[in-house]
């Protein structure tokens, strides 16, 4: 099965492995261009979408082709359906990251974030690095020990997530109302980015294992 | 082109169908809660989504068994990958009205609204359950003008939405900070709905005119 698997999955597994590159680079310029308010390297991130976008919808076509042609069953047409499912979840981990060099761009010269909230972000940065990289590591290699780290990191970003909530609503919070609203989405837009992830990371372990824990992302 | 349309999307379009009223009920139903502050009816919102989800699984297992075994190719291939693609869209909507409710919830027995934003979401709330009634419709009939009318609900979503900063970021805003919070947040699963609707829209528009122009949300 596993030798099935490798050999399908080879022929969607380029154009996955390219988006997820890429959207490890956005969420780290994301985030960087968040935290020292450079507006360029948000510009940068926010054009840089539309070539995730257009791997998409080839890897979509392609895995039409697939289908069409090699009249896949069983496992190889797991493998081919799940591609899809994940490019559409690596897509819109790419989005995500744009969404912050919006706000990023939306506030300009201004910080987006208050000095309050600048280490929590920095540790959601650094979450969300992680995540990244373990869903190319992942795509790489597919061991499962990253899908585990996958899940342990998106519920780190969870935990921060909340921690955005009693940031902004305790008595001490001296953020104005605008930068309470970018707090509020941006962390939430972390914590997306680590949902997805998380079906990435449970698509792949299905496949290897075939053993299915898709809990839906919310 | 359209018959085969018909016949192999009346294979998976039963179960779209399914979530989609569910979808457009949640909706209602959480928008009323919200505006109410009524637990019940929000508890009820949460409980429900389960059987969404549940859809949604059978529903992907039914498009990857027509994929097995029928072989399909060309137009009906692409109506059981569209019919994976919809019921991802219409599950998501299914958590955004159970996000909505569970903002209720939270808050109860305070209500989340101000005062200042009840009219914007009676708004919000009109335009959702507009966009899900066409849904259905556009489901069970495949007439592109429902299309047309989901994208404008959208942009109507999306102004609304825009609204929601507007009021908060006004020198006669008055709300809490859990309060800019949970407006933040409501008003952004609202957006989010009509994003997922027009994905389903234009992809049935695809199905029936061979036309793509399935734009990434965001």
């Amino acid at each position: 099965m596993r030798a099935i698997f490798e050999q399908e999955l080879g022929q969607v597994g380029e154009g996955l492995l390219q988006m997820a590159r890429q959207v490890q680079a956005a969420v780290r310029d994301a985030s960087t261009a968040l935290e020292t308010a450079d507006l360029q390297l948000a510009e940068q991130v926010i054009a840089a979408d539309d070539a995730i976008d257009t791997i998409e919808r080839e890897l979509d076509e392609r895995c039409v082709t697939l289908l069409a042609r090699q009249q896949p069953v069983a496992t190889d047409l797991r493998v081919i359906v799940s591609g899809l499912r994940m490019s559409a979840s690596i897509e819109r981990m790419g989005d995500l990251a744009r969404h912050i060099a919006q706000v990023t761009r939306m506030r300009y010269p201004e910080h987006a974030l208050p000095d309050q909230a600048r280490e929590l972000f920095a540790e959601l940065a650094t979450a969300a690095n992680g995540v990244a990289a373990n869903v190319v590591a992942l795509l790489e290699n597919h061991d499962l020990e990253l899908a585990a780290a996958i899940e342990r990191e998106d519920d780190v970003l969870d935990t921060l997530h909340q921690r955005t909530f009693t940031t902004t609503l305790a008595d001490n919070w001296t953020g104005s109302v605008p930068q309470t609203v970018d707090v509020t989405l941006l962390a939430r837009f972390y914590e997306r980015f680590g949902d997805h992830a998380v079906s990435v990371a449970q698509r792949i372990s299905y496949l290897v294992t075939g053993d299915l824990d898709v809990t839906t992302s919310d």
